[in-house]
């Protein structure tokens, strides 16, 4: 028996224009089966349709059980962050744009909606990372990132020096511009641009990706997913430690950032039919067949 | 309560000077303990001291119950393939050049044996490819590697073109000079020159790495070692499929190469104190600390 | 005062059903502007309108003053090392799908051809490689190349070690697939797909790019085209020296590969308004502008 | 006839513990022969002979007619943009540790030193890059390079967007953490660390390396050092202008940064026997040979 999905929270973020549009048409949809719509104060406002909750953002993982993103992959990210606290489950739409997360076409969103209320859907976990910052043994700072958690050197200066270890084993002292600690899903984001591996979500790993190294042969490596990776900052004045680029904290020498993958994944839905490879086939232009 | 290890099989190949006197120590260090030292017939050739019993080397896997590989990667490799089928683990000895897997130098060989006889190891896993090549749906070869299946360009001509699928998915049709399957130890070899990554011998993974693709964002994927899969000949003269560049096999248009990982993985033993990382530093010549 | 065009050669080789319509076009272009056409054979056999002359392929320099080429890169590569000899200059017509080389699309061929009939284009010369092998100081083998010299591995067997000098000066030994010596017209050939720059076709220099290196600091290398490369064979059976991939010959360890650049090189003509960087854009996908 | 050094100015600056002996060493080998010693402050503090002349650091080009760096590449660099206004050529000494410029080794100096002052070298002539930033036409500032201009993202945030144009050609709008702009000296710096090739010093070239690209076939190209480079920034919070990591600039949303070759490059002096590649060897670790 399908979940039966009581109410769907709505999170739409864009600059298209079409955004209120496709709100409205949601909204619609929702109502006629019968479901609650809850959205947060921002996507209520651009909504043509008032929905039925409008609350905070950080309100919303509970009062819904499926979450609706409308937007890009960043605005998936953020939602997913949230939602995976309570193991709320999430569906992207993309306005125009195929997204590497946001998989469903604003044109084709009804026959893929009414498919995911169904119950006709691939569920799919996605790893999501717990970080922290400690000083002299204290934690200052923590976050989650589905994508990555960088440390990268500051605006001034050149590269950055710093010790890494997994799971208390030491690997290299590093002279770069940074390292990124990526899950799967953050191997198709920024860990791509600086020669990482595409990891497979279904693959239970992660990705340390030195950006810019000094030394020639500090490649990429990935580790299992259960490991525990500590950066510890040796040089470089303005250095940072960075959440999916969207919460950062500048760190001092001796800064420890730990980094290991949260007991709480997201929860990915995508429509029947949907394939990761082809998804990726799109975004990276790989050739179909023979040309 | 430590594993008791009755016969152990040496097996010796190298063009270094000091090959007889390394597998002399050996054999005397073995019989001291009381344990039946078992040859193949080229190693017991080079050997000064004879052994209990000289075989194939086919013979060696169900003779023994530990292997000690004295030489290059390369021997033990050849040798973890036969030694997996029956699950004996193995022990790796360089002649003065670290290996990736040859981790014990020679001259302190008789500490790390002692150590390793008594118990005192890491034991590890590595996972075996199982490959083969198929035509018209009959199976015509099939090799184990573990290092990686290789489908390269013939030495006329230019790029090849094939079609891959994981687990019957369509992942792309690839205009390249080949693909690399790695395993994770694979990985540190072939793979890694042709722009892969390093995989973490813990993890359960398998890398797909285009050599030299024509398309620049066919980069190196990593997927799950229990997934399969089959790469389909399109285009190219003078193709072949590569075993650990020990076997291979000449491809028509429309052969299918499937890679699987083998349900028996090799074995290896580490003398206490072995890190992986440590000797990937050796190996890759990673900074140590600040210069 | 625009050059005369007399005769004008026009070389067509392409599996595209419109081949033999284009070429009819070309045939009837030249006809009314009273120029000569001259074809090799195979074009003559492929179009509807018999040309003034039908001679071999090698005789085409010494009887035009101009060479159309329709069809793919490949072709017009071979035509080129043919004309440079007389410095003869070449046009490039595509079949549907621009080439890096043949840049003029055939649905707009008549006004193009004719703007470079009238002297209106971008004349630009393109290096071309003079290479050769030497056993015991005598010249096995001798070719021209207008993308790459290429040294590489047979298809049997792993890496092959070879010693590169340049003007005399020994650069390094290296263990690798192999060495392709690009020209810039090459470095977006094959040499991109082993990771080397891209060289600007004004840019007076060769690169060196090793094809997937043991030693990874061996990073392609660019020198001055007046250089002159020596590649000697070290170790590995089956390697073999490819020139543009239309010509090869199999080497013998102790055998070197000499490369420098031809005293003669290419000319292409290009219709005004030919921006290098446009075609490359087009050809890679870069980003046109902000999305 | 050699040139007949009469004033050499001495720059040392180095943590090591024998920088004082080794510019004690100096200016006794030149007092020897008669040669006037001039010191910027700094350098004249740690030395343990005083100086002929002590003076600003920026006053030394318009006194000597000859500059020995002591110390890393850094100092070196630095140096070499004040020498090259004037032309007055330098020479590199490194403190232990081999630099790609300093290349005469501490524990070497006199007899070094002694053939480049009896007129055995080897002269080197290295492009410098003049860079600017101009905001609505005006130059808001500007600075030489020996190694790079960068243009790369600030602190927070992500990739920042900008087209970059050649000679006023449009080249591309890129995504990217920056762009780096080398010259060959710059491009075994921080240009080699993020993919970019290797350019003989020789060769008359600018490299243009991105900084992990959004877009993957944004590769490196390298350009004829005549061309003038553009860079207009698109989008991106704190994004700066960066001369040498030793000058830099923040910029704002449609400020330009334009690099040129310097009509004026530095002179580098070399001792007899001096090869690039050989250098290069070594720092790069390049195979010597066979192994």
């Amino acid at each position: 028996m399908p979940p039966a999905f009581k109410t769907v929270a709505v999170v739409g973020k864009s600059d298209a224009a079409n955004l209120p549009e496709v709100l409205d048409q949601l909204a619609g949809l929702l109502h006629r089966r019968g479901i609650a719509v809850a959205m947060d104060k921002a996507t209520a406002g651009a909504s043509r349709t008032k929905p039925y909750t409008a609350c905070e953002l950080a309100e919303l993982p509970r009062r819904a059980d499926l979450c609706i993103v409308v937007g890009g992959d960043g605005t998936l990210i953020s939602s997913a962050r949230l939602m995976a606290e309570r193991g709320v489950p999430l569906v992207g739409v993309n306005l125009g744009r195929l997204g590497f997360l946001t998989d469903i076409p604003a044109d084709g969103l009804e026959s893929a909606i009414e498919s995911v209320l169904d119950g006709e859907f691939i569920s799919e976990q996605r790893t999501l990372l717990a970080g922290a910052v400690k000083r002299e043994g204290k934690t200052l700072f923590s976050a989650m990132a589905m994508n990555d958690v960088v440390v990268s050197r500051g605006a001034v200066g050149s590269m950055i020096e710093f010790a890494v270890t997994v799971d208390g084993e030491f690997i290299y002292t590093l002279r770069a511009d940074g390292l990124i600690v990526a899950t799967p899903t953050g191997s198709t984001a920024y860990a791509l641009s600086a020669g990482g591996p595409i990891l497979h979500p279904a693959l239970q790993a992660i990705a340390l990706v030195p950006i810019s190294p000094h030394t020639l042969s500090n490649r990429p490596v990935a580790i299992r997913s259960t490991s525990k990776v500590e950066i510890t900052l040796v040089r470089g004045e303005g250095a940072r430690a960075n959440f999916d680029v969207q919460a950062h904290f500048e760190l001092e020498h001796g800064d420890v950032v730990t980094v290991s993958a949260s007991p709480k994944p997201a929860t990915l839905l995508h429509p029947k039919g949907y394939r990761y490879f082809s998804m990726l086939r799109q975004k990276l232009r790989w050739t179909e067949r023979a040309s």
